[in-house]
């Protein structure tokens, strides 16, 4: 239905893309909050139709759709606070000291925009992670213009946001071409948009094989541009002793439900359970077991998706040592995600790295290791992640400190007892982690800090007063949090 | 004299190293800084044996190695404040609403070190860029455990001042390890040490040629990791019509001295002058042509720059449409680099990208461009630099909205009536810039804020207090800065 972009025709978005960001990074922090709200308001309008739309492209269901949604207007309204308040310009100012020998300038800096932002929407987020999501939001609020490459699997509702984001942006008088969307499937689209001289940043949010592509072509280029993406991340789950002897039934049922929310679809589905071989061990499994088998399979996103999960599956519960546990006993249609658990010991773990790798879907595996020495190999040797979990005692924790630290060492968040499904939209979240979960652990794809991945520092040196940006005058016309000599202040 | 590490000694000192960085890593900020501190007075402590040494291998002048030295002990117990004040740990804190739907969890997120950091050394700055320099200080105070490579151009200097490191490290009871010094002159040794697994970070300062191929190791690891190169710059400096008008002669002075001060070898030389033609530009270049004549050549720093200097130098000359305006009177001897100023038109340097590359060494090229809109079309066209230079009235900023744009565009550190030699450390310097002078816009070498480089962050959720980080804890028993639901306190 939606044609793929020519290169003519992305360079031609680019350019403008290009020309409108020097007007754009000009506009003030409220200007750019009030953009970003009116792209809230506009996206509520898009009312039913949106949600709609939305299932029968992604077959999601409604109440998640409209959950989603409520997330992705509750990301642009608090990240607009967020770029109003202006803490994230990280302003710092010394002031000048003609007395010293040789004289201390005045030197004053903040964050400034990159430039033209190109952002792959996920599949598995038709709003949170896509047209809308938080990449175009925090590109927004640190003053980039905007391209989105609509993911293939929901065209229609990426339109419908994208038209959304236009109404919005002549609301606000914003200049022409703030915002392109552009359509592809082939693979040449999503190059030239990342080779482009124009694009100064990209995000994305997809698998491991596309990000990295991503990054290669962006650091192939003249002038390496920055890539934030978003890879996969099996999301590592310690069971330890004392915690596992005291509620191995009730983990179990907290798990059986994580692993499978969503038909397994989220990047923090717990994909790896580690525990220690013991009588708990084993009652954990058995239920974990019993409530995967009554847990039904529910369509997944779209037919790759599918065909990507059987295979996957398959291929994992293929290696040597790996023992099916339990699968939903319930019949699985063509397009349905079949709940599953594998069991495999510690040693087959540190042995086959394709144990270690993403099953996308409602799959998990636990491994057996023989001791505690084992259980921190196994920390040790697992690639970087989104999230750990550690169920544990106090005493778990305090008397395991080589395992914790190490669990700490491979992650970018530390979940105590809970489960990693479930993203808080706040600022203290950190929705990133050491490669391969993506491929810049310093930058967060989830919360007010993620403006930062599109912003650099400038430092002004030798400025009158009269000529700095308000961001850095003298009397803070702003009222904004800045480091003044070496002192926070506002 | 020091013979290259060979790869078991590279294997040896990455693994060791890596142990280190985990103990290292668990130490307090306070800890740290007592650390850092002790270094700078070691340093001291090496008295004028130091400076003889560093005299006789870099051939720079003893004040200058005295100031540097200063710079050097002034950088590690400024970080080391900075350390201790944790600001730029970025706490965070957003507490628990559990009566939410679904609940808010306990979230808070601060910065943890990357792991071991490898540092390659400057030839040009023995000290503040070098063994103990700005790289090794921040990584310390990041907690990561260092690896330098000493420059081959001042070996000796790089153990003496390893060896104050060491010996800091025994005062204060550091890990053994923390710090290991290798000597390389081969290519091997440096591509050893990007690529070991245990590697998490690369500092570097030097050419672009080197940089750029130490960036491109680390992106094809399996797991990339982050290099912080600061390359070459050739901080462009504009001279706008009423400034020139009113200051001819007073500019030509001031960059007389800053085109040639220290032999030209800063990588803040203004390497490139950009005017309008007019009678004023003459008269400038008459005056900076007569300056140039009187000023002697200097020794550079070793062979290899004397010939690279030469070399560029005489390609530039050859360029069509260069033309040499002055050189120094005095003759110079097989070790000196010669005080040069040419010129050429802003059409030469837009159909010309040799015009842009720098020439390191005291040389400098005025392009003279036929109005305003090319001296624009130049600022569009020149590559990512360290610092511009503006030299403009207020009517000029005002009346030339685009160029100024443009020209903050390119760069990290934007001044104004000044010249760009001179770094400032301070909180408020920004000392990098768009790629190719550096491998990452958005991280600074000199100043505090360069800890951030070695960091990331970690977000805890739904840990007690008693089991969080102290720097986390609800109490703040470090009485740092955090932001509390969303609030900056103390």
């Amino acid at each position: 239905m939606f044609k793929d972009a020519t290169i003519e025709e992305i360079n031609s978005v680019m350019n403008n893309a290009w020309t409108v960001f020097h007007a754009y990074r000009k506009m003030s922090l409220e200007q750019r909050a009030v953009f970003m709200r009116t792209i809230a308001v506009e996206m509520e309008a898009c009312g039913d139709a949106l949600i709609q739309t939305a299932m029968r492209e992604t077959h999601l269901p409604e109440a998640r759709l409209r959950n989603e949604r409520a997330r992705t207007i509750f990301q642009l309204n608090s990240y607009a606070d967020a770029c109003e308040k202006g803490q994230w310009l990280e302003a710092r100012i010394d002031t000048a000291v003609p007395d010293k020998n040789p004289p201390k300038p005045d030197v004053r800096k903040m964050l400034v925009p990159l430039g033209p932002v190109v952002v792959f929407g996920s599949s598995n987020f038709p709003f949170a992670y896509s047209t809308a999501g938080g990449d175009t939001a925090c590109a927004f609020a640190a003053g980039c213009s905007v391209i989105v490459k609509a993911h293939p699997a929901h065209p229609e509702t990426s339109e419908m946001v994208a038209g959304a984001i236009l109404k919005a942006a002549e609301k606000c008088k914003m200049p022409k071409g703030i915002f392109a969307h552009v359509h592809g499937v082939s693979f040449e689209v999503g190059k030239a948009l990342v080779m482009h001289p124009h694009t100064k940043a990209v995000g994305f949010t997809g698998s491991y094989l596309g990000g990295r592509q991503l990054f290669d072509w962006a650091n192939q280029r003249k002038d390496p541009i920055p890539v934030f993406a978003e890879m996969g991340s099996v999301n590592p789950v310690f069971l330890l002793p004392e915690k596992l002897k005291s509620s191995a039934s009730d983990i179990a049922k907290m798990y059986a439900a994580s692993i499978t929310l969503g038909v397994g679809q989220f990047c923090t589905n717990p994909g790896l359970i580690i525990g220690i071989e013991s009588e708990e061990l084993k009652l954990f499994i058995d239920e974990l077991g019993k409530l995967i088998r009554q847990t039904p399979p529910g369509p997944m996103l779209h037919a790759g998706i599918v065909k990507a999960y059987k295979e996957k599956r398959g291929n994992a519960l293929l290696q040597e040592g790996v023992h099916l546990v339990a699968e939903s006993d319930t019949e699985t249609k063509e397009n349905e995600g079949l709940p599953t658990i594998a069991t495999a010991t510690g040693q087959a773990f540190l042995n086959n790295p394709v144990l270690h790798q993403e099953v996308f879907g409602p799959y998990s595996i636990i491994i057996r290791c023989k001791n505690m020495d084992e259980m921190i190999e196994v920390a040790k040797h697992t690639e970087g992640q989104l999230t750990s979990t550690l169920m544990a005692t106090e005493n778990d924790i305090r008397g395991n400190e080589e395992l914790v630290e190490a669990v700490k060492n491979i992650c970018g968040r530390l979940i105590l007892n809970a489960v990693p499904t479930g993203v808080e939209v706040c600022l203290s979240m950190h929705h990133g982690g050491p490669f391969p979960a993506t491929t810049d652990s310093r930058f967060t794809s989830v919360g007010a800090d993620g403006i930062k991945r599109f912003a650099r520092p400038v430092c002004f040196q030798n400025w009158p007063d009269s000529l700095l940006p308000d961001e850095l005058k003298e009397g803070n016309p702003l009222a904004i949090w800045r480091t003044v000599n070496n002192e926070l202040k506002k």
